[in-house]
C-alpha cells in the first residue's frame, strides 16, 4: 500500500500576512526589493549574534501581527524554530511574545514544518490565529557548526553561505479585507488571497553524504523524495504550479534535484521553467558564497517575501514551497555519521 | 479578552498503544512494574551514549507500531523529539524508519507538545495514526549541557538527574479491540480505552532564575501558568482529575507548583490528592538522585508507562500530564540570560 504523505487542507487557510527582514548581503542580493527590511548592521543592535537572530524574528513576528491588523491576544498559537542549539532564537523571542508557543526543528526546514502545523491548526478550526516562522544568521551558524568568524577559516567551493534572514506568516481562517496596488504602468490593481491548499509531510533521507560542506547533495534526495510523493498523491504533473522552489540546495544541491527529477521521468523542460531553489536565488555568484545560500531564515525570507508577494500580486498563481533541512547535529559528524535530509512541501494558490 | 490556549479534540483520539523503555537507575526506581522495558546497560550495545538515545526511543516506537498490530505504512506521521543538539536521537532514529517525519522541541515539554500537535493530526482527520515519542539519556545530557561525565563534577543539592528514559504513544482514530486483563485477586476485567480529550498550549514564562541547577524553579512557574489556563479554558476545578502530574520539575519545583497554585486559590486538601511530578516519583531520594530526576524520557516514560497502563485498567479515570521544558540552551547562560520555561497540558480520559 502506498503511504499517502499529503495532506489536504479543505478551508485553505489564509496567509492574511508575511514579513521578511534580512542582513546587509542578502539585501545587497538580487531578491533585494521583495524584502521587506534588509537591515544594515548584521548584530541589529543587540551584544551577540545569538540576540540579533531573535531580534530579527522578532521583528517578523510583530510585524505580521501588525500589518494583519490583529491583537496578540488573538493569536492561538505560534509555531517557530531555527537553527541554534535548543532553539535559542525562537525562544527567547517566543519569552516576550506571550503568545502560546511550539518550538518546531526541522533544521532549514522549519519554515514549511511550521507552515504544514499551522496550517493543520487553523484549518482544523483549533485556532483562528496561528503564525508561523524561522531564522537563521550567518554569524551564530558559523559560530555553532563550523568555526568561530574570528577563525577566518577558508570555506571551500561547495560550501553554502548561511543566509542571516528571518520569515514569518500570519495563517487565518478568515482571509480580510483586501486592498488595490498600483502596477508599474499606473493601472490600480486588485491584490489577490494567498491560501495554503494542501501539504506534504516528508520522510527523513540519508544518501550517505557525510561531508558537511557538501549540505546540497545530502539534502537533494529529501527533496526529490518529497516532490515525487507529492506529485504523486495530487496526480500532478510539476507543470500544475507555476513555480515550485526548494528550501536552501543551492547551486550543487539544485542541479542534482533537476538530475533527480529528470531521472524520474519528469519533463526537463517543464522543470526549466517552474524550479528554483531559494539558495540559488538570494545571493548572486559575484557575492562570493560560492554554492549558494542556506539556512532556515533562506526559504523563510525567500517565501515570505518573495513568493508571497508575486502571489498578492497575482505574478504567480500556483506555488509549492520545499524547505530542506540536513539533520546532522553538531556532534554527528564526529561519530562518523552521514547527514540525514528532510523536506516538507506546501501548496499555495493565490485567489 | 481572555485568550483561550485551549484546544478541544471533539473526535478525542485513541492512544491504542504506549511504550516505556528506561534506564537501570530507572528501573531500580519505585516505578520499576510499570515500565515495559528496563535496560541493563545504558549503553545499549552502541558506541556512543547520543546512539543509546536514540536506539531507545526507536525500540519505543517500534514497539507502539506493533503492539497497535500496525504496519508502518499505516502511519501518517511521526511527531517526536529530545534534548540533543539538532534533535541527534530523534533524527537518526526517523532516519531508519522511512515514516513522514515532524521533529518537536519544547525540551522536557516536548511529550505532550508532540501529543498535542499529534491529537491534532488525528482528531483533524490529517492523518488515521500518528505516532508521538521522547527522549533523553543522563549521559548524553551532562556531556551537552554540563560536564562530560569522565570530569566526576559535583553535583548541587538542586540538581536534577537526567533520566534514561524513552516513552512513545500511537494515537488514533480508530479505538480498535480492548482486550481483557486478570487483576490482584484473579479477576477478569475488561481493560479501558485511552483517548484525548483536549490540550492546553503553554506560554514561555521566564521567571528570571539564572541557574542551572534549578531547573525546578525554572520551569515551576511555566507550570503553574498553563494549569491555571488550562482550568480557566474548561471551566473545571483540580480535582475534576484523578491525577495531575507535572513533567520533571523534581522535589523543589513539585513544592513551588503546589505554593504557587495554593496562592491563585486552589484547594490545598484536592492539590495533595491529585497532584504529583514524574521527576519526583520515578527516583527514590536513596537513589542520590539530589532534587529528582528530568529530561524529555522522564514524563514520556512516566505517561507511556505508569499513567497509560493505570488508565487502561481503569484505576485513574481522568489525568492531566503537563510536560514541563526548561528552554535554556547550551550557550544563553553564557551571555547572561535567565531560564525562559514552558509547559503544555493534555487531558487524557479513559472509558
Amino acid at each position: 500500500m502506498k503511504r499517502k504523505q499529503t495532506l489536504l487542507f479543505k478551508k485553505k487557510p489564509y496567509v492574511v500576512s508575511a514579513y521578511s527582514i534580512v542582513g546587509e548581503k542578502e539585501g545587497e542580493g538580487p531578491l533585494n526589493k521583495w524584502f521587506d527590511d534588509c537591515i544594515r548592521d548584521n548584530t541589529y543592535g543587540e551584544t551577540t549574534w545569538e540576540k540579533s537572530e531573535s531580534k530579527m524574528l522578532k521583528t517578523a513576528i510583530t510585524e505580521v501581527i501588525r500589518r494583519a491588523g490583529k491583537d496578540k491576544s488573538e493569536i492561538g498559537a505560534m509555531l517557530s524554530g531555527d537553527l541554534l542549539n535548543q532553539l535559542m532564537s525562537s525562544s527567547f523571542m517566543a519569552r516576550d511574545l506571550h503568545i502560546p508557543f511550539l518550538g518546531m526543528y526541522g533544521a532549514c526546514s522549519t519554515m514549511t514544518e511550521s507552515l504544514m502545523l499551522g496550517s493543520v491548526l487553523t484549518d482544523g478550526c483549533y485556532s483562528d490565529n496561528v503564525i508561523v516562522g524561522a531564522s537563521s544568521h550567518y554569524c551564530t551558524a558559523e559560530r555553532q557548526f563550523r568555526l568561530p568568524l574570528e577563525h577566518g577559516n577558508q570555506r571551500p567551493p561547495s560550501a553554502q553561505w548561511t543566509a542571516t534572514a528571518s520569515g514569518a506568516m500570519l495563517l487565518s481562517r478568515e482571509g480580510g479585507e483586501i486592498s488595490d496596488y498600483m502596477d508599474k504602468e499606473g493601472k490600480v490593481k486588485r491584490q489577490k488571497h494567498v491560501r495554503v491548499e494542501c501539504g506534504t509531510i516528508g520522510k527523513v533521507i540519508d544518501a550517505g553524504v557525510k561531508d558537511a560542506n557538501q549540505m546540497g547533495s545530502a539534502m537533494a534526495p529529501a527533496a526529490v523524495d518529497t516532490i515525487l510523493n507529492h506529485l504523486q498523491d495530487t496526480n500532478r504533473d510539476i507543470d500544475y504550479y507555476d513555480a515550485v522552489l526548494t528550501g536552501d540546495l543551492g547551486f550543487i544541491g539544485k542541479d542534482i534535484v533537476k538530475d533527480l527529477l529528470t531521472d524520474a521521468g519528469l519533463s526537463p523542460a517543464a522543470l526549466a521553467k517552474v524550479y528554483d531553489d531559494c539558495g540559488a536565488m538570494i545571493y548572486t555568484p559575484k557575492q562570493d558564497v560560492h554554492s549558494g545560500g542556506s539556512g532556515c531564515g533562506c526559504s523563510a525570507s525567500v517565501f515570505s517575501g518573495y513568493i508571497y508577494k508575486k502571489m498578492k500580486k497575482g505574478k504567480l498563481h500556483r506555488a509549492l514551497i520545499i524547505s530542506t533541512g540536513a539533520l546532522l547535529s553538531t556532534i554527528s559528524p564526529f561519530q562518523g555519521e552521514s547527514i540525514p535530509g528532510i523536506a516538507h512541501a506546501i501548496a499555495l494558490e493565490a485567489e
